[in-house]
């Protein structure tokens, strides 16, 4: 009987990871011609999957599995898979095909319009398309009533175990500390970023990106990078995990990061235990715990002064005429500007979570019905200059920025940002507790022992456990004070602020 | 009733588009690692897509319209369709499902060692693959009885309408033209062919194909070129068929005639109607009738006299040091040397079908039973001796050279190429018939007449006429003549050969 689930859910894996092909594939090479059978084919293989996980054969399997994932040990992997596949199944039977299907349609079409109404700065386009996109996030939240806040079933969705009520307690302790300490960095002399600008090679970034996430641990004979407009990463199987960048001449710094964050989040997909591929224990915890990987490739590891010790002079010999002359502590501080901006895509690690919680709160007021739709532009520039001081001259640099929205539901999405941000600290610093060598290593360009841990705690789990478990298993249990601290030592120092009272 | 039919055809379709994807993917950009899973994922959607078809409410839908369809004037789009549909449906359901997956379990595997077989010259690895592949086409054919002779399903699958004893005919025909012609031509002074040998970069190689490609009518927002080893052309939709090729750096010649053989497939089939897209007809009549196309374009256009006169400066100008006083004449004699040899794929345009027909005979032995499989490699040798007066070293260049053997099944795979190749010089002389100054557009640059009748009198019917009627309605009945003409015309005035009594 378990050979049976795990062949529906290897076939379920099959129509899903030839699914993400065909996205890759229209995000990368696809001709332009493609698109309108793509999406078509995308939508059929998603509606297959999910008729397969509805299967009433499939509810009965699990019932009859039951008795025998109560005798196993909670954390075998046969348990865990019963345990994940009902969890799974009770989610999918509650949501009705017909919903399915209208959601795919709508997220296909808002998407579509998106990409050209973004660029042409028009709302009004948008508008009717965000309309019933909120009206379909409410009924899918209905489909999982009762629950304490109409948010809830989407942010468990992404972050299984964060309700609306867990995650406004953090983003207020975090506002707490981070407003001051943007507000004292902006006191102080600002970066100068100007070595980022200039005329960089496209071939040239794309390759160096490719060879640091390399020696960061990516294995290129079960991955590959490609050049696309949104930088994802996206997985077919165990065994073949890829990422995509995008490259700019004028800016020497945005392929290179967007890299190494997408390849952190390869690094946590290839390497989950082989023996969970194909299974719904297949993948990373939860959006959260994803995130914190990218975070810590990119930002912990990747902006960290030790890190550039040791890749400065590739990346100088690499582009001797633009960095030569530059030294690596001005490199330092310039990859490392702190800047009340308009884009999140693009923000710092101390302003990013600002624009995180912007979205949040009008997420809420939207699901909530405090907020209607054409009122967004507006409160967003209210709340842009609430929370950073500036606001968007347009949409297009406002409401209009991100995808998520546009592409099938509000709510759920941002929160896992910053999840993100707060447990790539924690993690970090719970390596380098069993680890004291890893700073030192990452100065000589070494990852191993950082990545072995971070392998052996976390990644070869899967989804074996709630993110909660996995975290308080591997870091102790879901802190805010790790990245807190990060920050005030990294842009204390940085920006010279003074020393903060604890 | 014909709404749902077209909606679960339209169903299969995505599978098979999302499959043909998967392969595409591994034959250009998959990273080594996803080979594994990639095999079971193309297997879960081949399988997906053969339940879909066989389901009994495909053939109650079937039956429910058969009066509907009787009562349409047959070539209308709808009455093509289910009459389509139905001859699928029809075959499918003769064959189990069960079969259908040790087919695909076996063809995976074969093809996998034969990657690694061939390279090794490694027969007896491939020998019970073979034999167990043979015992499956056997059994293929049974499910197919009463039939004259055992090929004869094979065949219709490839070449509907076609039978043993049909290409026994053809096949003795041309061989009793092409023997005396090859001797003919051997018995004169040979062309010399070393100016296509040499350092050619790769990607102007590849560029200038493509742009070949893209003039001949290609529509590169509906398509696009890329690398791999075994060049093909896949189609995911109506809108976006892709071709690839292989590039070598020390001949000239393969890529641009590989692309140019590539694109006269993606010509097809992105002149279909768009009306039958998704449909069982929004395809190519025929493999046959399919390689007429690729060998109409690569061949009676690509390696004409014509066609260069106009190509071959653009040619010279990106290789000026190596083409740069390289005669038109001496260049065009080079792509058209004929010459006995060991590689059906490397085969020039007389020779070609010779190594076919030796392909043929022997699949009927083998299926005949009158052959071992562990005497393939001796009677390879002993008939490549017969038909082309050499015989190769070893089975490298022998009996594994081919790979349709060796990726699930024996017969009914070879008969196509010649097919092809007599009717690309049918089609095209009637072509010629309409519009006489075809040639002189060819010679100046120009193909939108060729393109414009092929499109109008082929391409837009897809799969709505049976090969045989299609062919009649376009060139009238099927004939070698114009094929035969065409050799003694074009290699006569090459090789200075006396005029032959007809």
């Amino acid at each position: 009987m378990l050979d049976e689930l795990r062949s529906r859910l290897l076939e379920i894996d099959d129509l899903v990871a030839a699914g993400y092909l065909l996205s890759w594939d229209q995000a990368t090479y696809m001709p332009n011609g493609g698109a309108r059978a793509r999406g078509r084919q995308g939508a059929t293989l998603h509606r297959l999957a999910h008729e397969q996980l509805v299967d009433p054969a499939m509810g009965a399997l699990l019932d009859g599995l039951q008795s025998h994932a109560d005798a196993l040990p909670p954390d075998s992997d046969d348990a865990s898979l019963i345990r994940v596949a009902r969890r799974d199944f009770e989610k999918a039977i509650k949501v009705p095909s017909d919903y399915v299907a209208r959601a795919n349609a709508l997220g296909a079409a808002s998407y579509d319009a998106w990409t050209r109404a973004r660029p042409a700065n028009d709302f009004p386009t948008m508008r009717p398309f965000l309309e019933q996109t909120l009206e379909l996030s409410r009924e899918y939240a209905g489909f999982f009533a009762p629950y304490d806040h109409i948010a809830d079933p989407l942010i468990d969705d992404a972050d299984e175990g964060m309700t609306t009520a867990s995650i406004r307690k953090l983003f207020s302790e975090l506002r707490r500390e981070l407003v001051p300490l943007v507000r004292a960095i902006s006191d102080q002399p600002q970066a100068d970023d100007s070595c980022l600008h200039g005329a960089f090679g496209e071939q040239a970034q794309f390759e160096l990106g490719l060879a640091v996430a390399a020696k960061m641990g990516y294995d290129l004979e079960r991955g590959r990078l490609d050049r696309t407009h949104h930088p994802f990463c996206t997985k077919f199987s165990a065994d073949d995990v890829r990422i995509t960048t995008r490259v700019y001449a004028g800016d020497v710094a945005r392929a290179l990061f967007s890299t190494l964050h997408e390849a952190g989040h390869a690094l946590y997909e290839q390497g989950v235990a082989p023996v969970l591929e194909g299974t719904p224990l297949g993948k990373g915890a939860s959006a959260g715990v994803h995130e914190s990987q990218s975070r810590l490739w990119e930002n912990v590891v990747g902006r960290s002064r030790r890190f550039w010790r040791h890749f400065y002079p590739m990346l100088q010999s690499t582009f001797p005429d633009q960095l030569g002359r530059v030294r690596l502590e001005t490199f330092y501080r310039a990859i490392n500007k702190v800047e009340r901006s308009l884009i999140r895509a693009d923000a710092d690690e101390v302003t990013y979570n600002l624009h995180v919680m912007l979205r949040f709160d009008l997420e809420l007021d939207l699901l909530e019905g405090r907020l209607r739709v054409a009122d967004l532009p507006e409160a967003w520039r209210a709340g842009m200059q609430a929370a950073l001081g500036l606001a968007p001259p347009d949409d297009r640099d406002g409401c209009l920025q991100d995808v998520h929205w546009y592409s099938g539901g509000i709510g759920g999405a941002f929160q896992s940002y910053t999840i993100g941000n707060v447990l790539s600290a924690q993690l970090y610093a719970a390596a380098l507790k069993a680890h004291p060598q890893i700073p030192s290593e990452i100065e000589s360009g070494e990852f191993n022992t950082l990545h072995a841990w971070l392998k052996d705690h976390l990644y070869r789990h899967g989804r074996k456990y709630r993110p909660d478990e996995i975290i308080e298993r591997t870091a102790g249990k879901f802190s805010v004070h790790p990245y807190l601290a990060y920050l005030r030592a990294k842009y204390g120092e940085i920006y010279r602020l003074p020393p903060t009272r604890q």
